[in-house]
């Protein structure tokens, strides 16, 4: 989970292949691995390890929405968004407080800059993403309940580091037209180094592909991720705030740019 | 010299106009200059101010030179480098040890992958950068004297963060066709989101462009840059490991494209 030789557990999901029993599994940072690989090498070592980590009865939580009501299209939905949720041993800054931050600075940059949304552009702040997607299918599933239509979503689940670009997909009956149109407009990001490429989108909003959403992922500098991910480290003093504010900044002309255009 | 508000003072260099007596001038933090400025808002104030700077009389330095001699066109020279010096608050790790470190790697490199170069490939540590480019003009004129032709010079002093590509010029009369070559070379950097572009070289290779030289710079992600530049916070502990390596490999792979297939 990590390039890195250091001192912390980088954790994550354990998955055991059906008809295996469960067994206890530990995260341990990659310098206790080295030391006990040293060891055993030389002789056969015992090792005691204590958790007291279990899986709790899941409680009800909650997605947190915000939206601008679109003046001319108000039923064609615009979602950006990220998660709340964040691993046990994780700080949550970077995965994903940053993509937090950035899809509410997107509808704050939108409503400061005076621009008025033709379309319902809606911030949702997923629920529970690291221990499957509930917040994800929840949204998805009440979006189909009241016949919304989503045109596009926009998520930052990578990071709050410089962006890099948007990557897109999408079902395959609309995504080649749409990309088109999309990757159009990379004369406009490319002045800032920024790409519009296809690739993923983001874990919470995949439940929302199979109903013909242009899928957007937020693709930032990916080289410091994983000395923070899943890590006690991910806390905000990892975060450089110009850099987080570029994501934002990318995300709102991304979102601006369909809503003024279409897609 | 800084877009952040913080303690450190961001320190340079104090240039005045011909004609005009120079005054003491001091480097503050901006959260100083702030706070004085609020209070000028409200009174008349004094501040003391105490310096212990002066400028002392030049002393002999020397700039380090490496290189690994061409088997096949031994006297055509590729510059690979970086500066020594570092300005007196700063600790000198982006600002420029890292293109110090970056340009070693980039022979280390070569020699690592058992690539025999046809062409002399030579690092060089420049010494004094900050204060008039002492190494940079002393080693132009070393290399007239020996009438060493210089092919290419490519420099990393813009800090070691992602490379994002590495920036070109030269002089009128062979830079149009010789770009036109390394710009071919994009499809090798593209796949890693690195791209070759027209744009400035660095400070210490500059007296080479005169003689013809095609003249380069790493292009590092410039975000954080202005959080440590000539500031106490330059220090080691402020470069990324990963990063750094990346600016290497990124310099490495063009020196490589420029020896095997020249310009």
């Amino acid at each position: 989970m990590t390039p890195n030789i250091d001192e912390w557990p980088h954790t994550g999901v354990t998955v055991f292949k059906d008809g295996i029993k469960a067994l206890p599994a530990f995260g341990i940072a990659t310098k206790d691995a080295e030391m006990l690989s040293e060891l055993l090498k030389k002789e056969k070592i015992n090792v005691f390890l204590k958790t007291n980590c279990k899986v709790l009865p899941d409680k009800i939580s909650h997605n947190v929405i915000g939206e601008i009501r679109g003046s001319k299209y108000p039923d064609e939905f615009i979602v950006v968004g990220g998660h709340l949720d964040s691993w046990d041993t994780g700080g949550g800054a970077h995965d994903d407080g940053a993509g937090c931050v950035q899809s509410m600075e997107v509808l704050q940059l939108l409503l400061r800059s005076g621009y008025k949304p033709q379309r319902t552009i809606r911030c949702v702040l997923f629920m529970n993403e690291e221990n499957g997607l509930g917040g994800g299918k929840a949204y998805a599933e009440e979006a189909k309940k009241k016949g919304e239509s989503h045109l596009a979503a926009l998520e930052s689940d990578s990071g709050g580091f410089t962006p890099r670009g948007i990557s897109c997909e999408g079902d395959e009956k609309t995504f080649i037209q749409r990309f088109k149109k999309v990757n159009d407009w990379n004369d406009y990001f490319e002045p800032y180094d920024l790409r519009i490429t296809k690739g993923g989108s983001g874990a919470d909003i995949s439940p929302l592909k199979p109903t013909g959403t242009f899928m957007m992922g937020l693709r930032p500098d990916s080289q410091r991720y994983f000395d923070y991910h899943h890590t006690a480290q991910d806390r905000i003093t990892a975060v450089n705030r110009r850099e987080l504010a570029m994501g934002s900044a990318t995300m709102a002309a991304m979102i601006y740019l369909i809503d003024q255009y279409g897609l």
